[in-house]
């Protein structure tokens, strides 16, 4: 990707007041919505050059390029954005699971007869994944 | 649903510093993403005990009752929340379309080689949506 593709790749998106954007991360060809993360403009052009998907970790203050210690990669197949252009939507190709608690997609908590109900199963305990 | 169910529901949610919490909305049985929008706590409220989909409007500052100006709703399958319980995942029914632009989703601009390119078309008229 040439500097005047990632220029205008950039500047069709609106970052917020922390220079973040949220990122939804859907698996291509199953449409499973797997997780939501944020992206600064580094994530961004990481995730766009290397097309392996960065995001920027709000808790850790650093970059997050997703998989890097769990091998729970996600490769970028196309991005999309939104008509405000204040949301990305990442399709991915997911390597084993996104979610940090072993299931494959971070949203397996269903509400259903008055709770919260687990409808995934976890793929790989926690302490695999993070294994030293 | 009942007092304790709402409470119970709300307790499980993080909402962002604004009371807001961002909700991505999935046509239930194809898969496809339509939007994301903002819910605050009246907005989740509203949703749960009506079925109808309602977001709160940060640029206008109000509740927004999908679909009530131009009959485009929302009917909500199932409510999910993911495993930080920031972020929340609305399977629903669309009718017609989601996206004010007058396409059945928000996301119709896909990055391909080195620019935006439009991949959905307009279904409905944006003048025919918001007909006085």
């Amino acid at each position: 990707m040439t500097n005047v593709d990632l220029d205008t790749l950039l500047s069709s998106i609106t970052f917020d007041e922390n220079g973040l954007v949220p990122a939804i991360a859907q698996q291509h060809d199953s449409g499973e919505i797997l997780m939501v993360a944020w992206m600064n403009r580094n994530a961004l052009v990481e995730t766009a050059t290397t097309g392996q998907v960065c995001y920027w970790s709000r808790s850790r203050d650093q970059l997050w390029r997703k998989g890097e210690t769990s091998g729970q990669r996600q490769d970028l197949i196309e991005l999309r954005i939104d008509c405000d252009g204040d949301c990305l939507l990442l399709l991915v190709d997911q390597t084993g699971v996104a979610c940090h608690t072993g299931r494959r997609s971070c949203f397996f908590r269903a509400w259903r007869e008055g709770g919260w109900r687990e409808i995934a199963p976890v793929s790989i305990a926690p302490e695999q994944l993070y294994k030293k």
